[in-house]
C-alpha cells in the first residue's frame, strides 16, 4: 500500500531561488491528496508529471497567500479541462468566500460539484474517514488562525499468500473473507484459518502536517508518534527573536519537536527567501534529531 | 527612448507546455508598466531577471483568472519585501473587492500606498497621462466585460547635437532650453537657433494591447495605426466556430485586424492548449500580414 508525500513546494512567503511556495500531494494508495496551495502548484504539478485531476481532497492550514493562492488557478483548469467528479476542500471558512467571489466575476459555473468543509482552528476533530485515510485537524499557534492535519491510514485487511491460493485452489470470491478472518474449507473437508493463509496487515502510518506555527507545547499532543512528520522551519536558530516575532519556528526548534513528540522521521519546509542554501538549516535540526530531511521541490518521501 | 514590451505570458486559460498565462512588462524609458497579470508573474519575472518592484502601473484588462490571479502574490511579495512607493492598479471594480477581501483575512496591511482606479469596461477614456505615456483604455468584446489598452509615448523634446555642445562651449543648464526651442548666444554674440543645435524628436510611438476578444469592427477606431499591435490569436482559422462561442480570435482574423486598423506589426499570443506547435498559428498569421511575431515568454520587442 502506497503512502508517500511529494513535495511541490518549500519556500516561505515568496517564490525565490526556483523555490514555490507551500504545497504538497500526498499519495495514498494511488488516491491524492494536495496539502496547501501556494501560486503557482498547478505549474508544480506539470512540472513533475503530476496529474492534477487525480487530486480529490484539498486541505488548506490558513490564509497567508503562500499557502493558497494557487486554489482558484487550480480549480478553473480543472473546469476547463473537463473534470466532472467532485472535489472535497477543508479550509477555513473565509477561504469559501475568496473563491466564491472569484468564480463570481470571471462568470465561472463549475462543471464537477465543489464540496467545502469547514475546519475550525480552536479545536481538534476528525475530518474526514474514508476507506483509506483518516484526517484530523488541530489548532497550530500563528498570527492568524492555522490547523495543522494528521493523516492516518485505514488499518489494513490481512495480506493473502499467493502461494497457497494455487496450492489450495481456493476460489477468489472466498478471499476478501479470509482476509478478514473467515476460515476456509477444502473440497476433502480440510479446515485452515486465517492465519494459516494470510500474514499481518502493515501497521497503519502516520504523516503530521504542521505548516506556520510559532513552536509551542500547546499542540503537541495532536502530533504524538507520527511515522513522519512534517513541520515548518523558516529560520535557523540566530534567527530565534524573528520566528517567535513572526510566529514561525527554527530548525533547532522543529528537531526539538520531533524528539518530544516521538516522531520517526522529520521533513522541514517553508524557508525563509534570505536561506539560498538550505544545508545549514538541515545540519542545525540534524544536531538533535538525525533523521530530519529537506522537504524540497520534487522530493518522494515514503511515510 | 526605451519603449519595449517583454512577454511573460501566452497561454490561454491555463498554464501548459512551458507556457504562462497572460502578462506583459512593458519599459517605458526604464519606467515599468505591467499589463496583465496571470497565475506566476512573479515566479516569471524572477525567472527572466526582471525586478518586481521596478513597476509602477498594472492594468488589468478583465477578470478571468487567467489575466490576474497572479496579482495578490505579486502585491504580497511587494509588501513583504519592503516596498514604500505606491502602486497604481488599474482595472475593473470588482478587481478591488477580490484584493481586499484577501488582504482581510490574511490580516495583510500592506506597507505602501495601492492606488485603485477603476476602469470602465463600456467606454474609451485616458486612464493615465504622465511625463512618459498617456494610456486609454477602450471595450473589447469578450464572455464578462474586458477592456483593451492603448500606451501611446509622450512627444519628447528635440535632440541636442553633442559636437555643438563641445564646439561652442554651451553651459549644461541652457541645454534643456535649447531642447525647448530657445535660440543660443555665444561670448562673441553669435546667435544659434535650435533648429541648428538639435535634431527632430523620436515621433512618439504606439503600443496596443488586445486580450480577449471575439473579432469584431466595434473596437477598430480605438485601435488604429499602432506601431505594434498585440492581438490575442486563441485559435487557428479552422477552429473558427469554436472561437466565436468563446469570443477569441483567431489567427488568421489578428493578421485581418492588424492590416485594417494600418498597425506596423502585429504580435500574437494567449495560445490554446490545443496548440503544442505554436508555428502554424504564426504562418497562418502571415498569410495576409507579414510583420507577425508570437508573443511568447521572454521574448522582447522594440515598439
Amino acid at each position: 500500500m502506497k503512502f508517500e508525500v511529494t513535495i511541490l513546494g518549500s519556500s516561505s512567503s515568496t517564490p525565490i531561488f526556483n523555490r514555490n511556495p507551500s504545497a504538497q500531494l500526498l499519495n495514498v494508495n494511488e488516491k491524492f491528496i494536495l496539502i496547501d496551495c501556494g501560486e503557482a502548484t498547478q505549474n508544480q504539478l506539470l512540472h513533475f508529471g503530476l496529474k492534477a485531476n487525480r487530486i480529490d481532497h484539498i486541505f488548506i492550514s490558513h490564509l497567508h497567500g503562500d499557502h493558497y493562492l494557487g486554489l482558484v488557478g487550480l480549480l478553473s483548469s480543472l473546469h476547463l479541462n473537463g473534470r466532472t467528479k467532485p472535489m472535497d476542500i477543508f479550509g477555513p471558512a473565509e477561504l469559501l468566500e475568496i473563491i466564491d467571489i472569484q468564480f463570481k466575476h470571471s462568470q465561472t459555473l463549475l462543471r464537477y460539484p465543489l464540496n467545502f468543509r469547514i475546519t475550525d482552528p480552536s479545536i481538534k476533530e476528525k475530518i474526514l474517514d474514508n476507506y483509506d485515510i483518516v484526517v484530523e485537524s488541530f489548532p497550530l499557534d500563528h498570527r492568524i488562525p492555522c490547523t495543522g492535519f494528521r493523516f492516518t491510514e485505514k488499518q489494513r485487511l490481512r495480506k493473502i499468500i499467493k502461494e497457497k491460493i494455487d496450492e489450495l485452489d481456493i476460489p477468489s470470491e472466498m478471499i476478501p473473507r479470509i482476509k478478514k478472518g473467515e476460515k476456509f474449507i477444502d473440497k476433502r473437508g480440510n479446515v485452515y484459518l486465517s492465519a494459516d493463509l494470510t500474514t499481518e496487515a502493515n501497521v497503519p502510518k502516520v504523516y503530521v502536517y504542521c505548516s506556520d506555527t510559532i513552536c509551542s507545547w500547546k499542540y503537541l499532543d495532536f502530533i504524538m508518534n507520527a511515522d513522519t512528520l512534517y513541520h515548518e522551519a523558516t529560520f535557523m536558530n540566530e534567527m530565534l527573536q524573528r520566528a517567535e516575532e513572526t510566529f514561525h519556528t527554527t530548525a533547532l526548534q522543529a528537531a526539538e519537536i520531533a524528539i518530544k513528540s516521538n516522531a520517526k522521521k522529520l521533513l522541514i519546509g517553508h524557508f525563509s527567501a534570505r536561506y539560498k542554501d538550505l544545508n545549514p538549516l538541515l545540519l542545525e535540526a540534524k544536531t538533535l534529531f538525525n533523521s530530519t530531511s529537506l522537504a524540497i521541490e520534487g522530493m518522494t518521501f515514503e511515510i
